[in-house]
């Protein structure tokens, strides 16, 4: 399983990184951090190499778009957008808030509807794009998720699609908060589980 | 205010990266990912590039010690832990999961109890220092917390200590997940604030 999480220059570190390592916990998955450039910097001036081009997307298993400080401008970049080819009907697809906005810019919303950050939700105005109030939502194969700190429901949700629940468990174990661990997993489990099962009941129906 | 994320080899993407986002979004605050090398690779392969060298520490106002899958041998290696400075008299100090090896290295549990992960908890045995069950703990301007996703609690404790609550208020709802923004910030706030209270009693009584 590969995952390619799209980190475009302004980045942000929890969006990109928390997903990231959880999911690279998974026995024979590899999330891997693809940028524009070889080189990106956060939001906060932090570079990073980059360890895939844009193009690997494309033959990637599962995408996460991260969110950043310049994701309004880059979704209206045609010849980054170009680079950039995801098919939600073959591939797990994710964006994480702001990312939102190059999901839109790709035509990938056709649910039309997503979650993103408060900074980032007027900018969705006009678009008839409906912005909801809450951390995590699936259509399908389709995902997005708001407030950085939701970026773990993005990973619960593609191993949850992909590797199972009992995955999830073990994984999120490893890196929740002492103490606090069961606790968490179930508060996780149960912002992504609806939309896996619902997916599973539409797949059987179909 | 100056905080030094130390950043080694093999590092945890979301013990340096979540307070590094969180603690850069206080106003006038600067944290940097400080490393031993100009370049450092994460537990999973990604690059990044040292902000800062490793004596920066010496000269900031708070610090955090990351963790990392090489934490073990670099807290036996007395060439690297020599450039690293550390007061806790005069500086925030916070370790996350197995830099508490680090700070005991560095001999600077002198209240011989700390939080860690259960990955690293072994390694402490015949040391003399509690590990203790649970996310955070502090003693004074000596803090450590166990579990990844626990970083939000030693960014919470550095901000309620240095900018006080207002800030980590502003700042949590930043990043917390929308829909769940409240309960998030009341969840770090109680898991820190005790110890910044009884901090102050101490300072008013001594």
């Amino acid at each position: 399983m590969q995952i390619a999480i799209l980190t475009f220059d302004g980045f942000n570190e929890i969006d990109s990184f928390v997903a990231c390592n959880i999911l690279n916990r998974v026995r024979g998955w590899k999330a891997s951090i693809v940028a524009p450039a070889a080189r990106v910097s956060s939001r906060s001036g932090v570079t990073v190499e980059a360890q895939q081009p844009l193009e690997f997307a494309a033959s990637s298993d599962a995408v996460i778009v991260g969110s950043g400080s310049k994701t309004d401008a880059i979704s209206k970049d045609r010849a980054t957008l170009d680079r950039i080819r995801l098919d939600p009907q073959r591939q797990l697809v994710a964006s994480q808030c702001s990312g939102a906005l190059i999901l839109n810019a790709l035509g990938l919303l056709a649910s039309r509807r997503a979650c993103t950050d408060h900074v980032t939700k007027p900018l969705f105005d006009g678009t008839g794009i409906e912005i909801l109030e809450r951390a995590f939502h699936a259509d399908g194969n389709l995902a997005s998720a708001g407030g950085c700190l939701a970026a773990p429901y993005i990973a619960a949700w593609m191993m949850m699609r992909a590797a199972g629940e009992k995955a999830v468990r073990d994984v999120l174990y490893q890196v929740a908060p002492i103490d606090e661990k069961d606790a968490y997993i179930d508060r996780v489990i149960a912002a992504v589980k609806p939309y896996v099962a619902l997916t599973a009941l539409q797949g059987a129906a179909s």
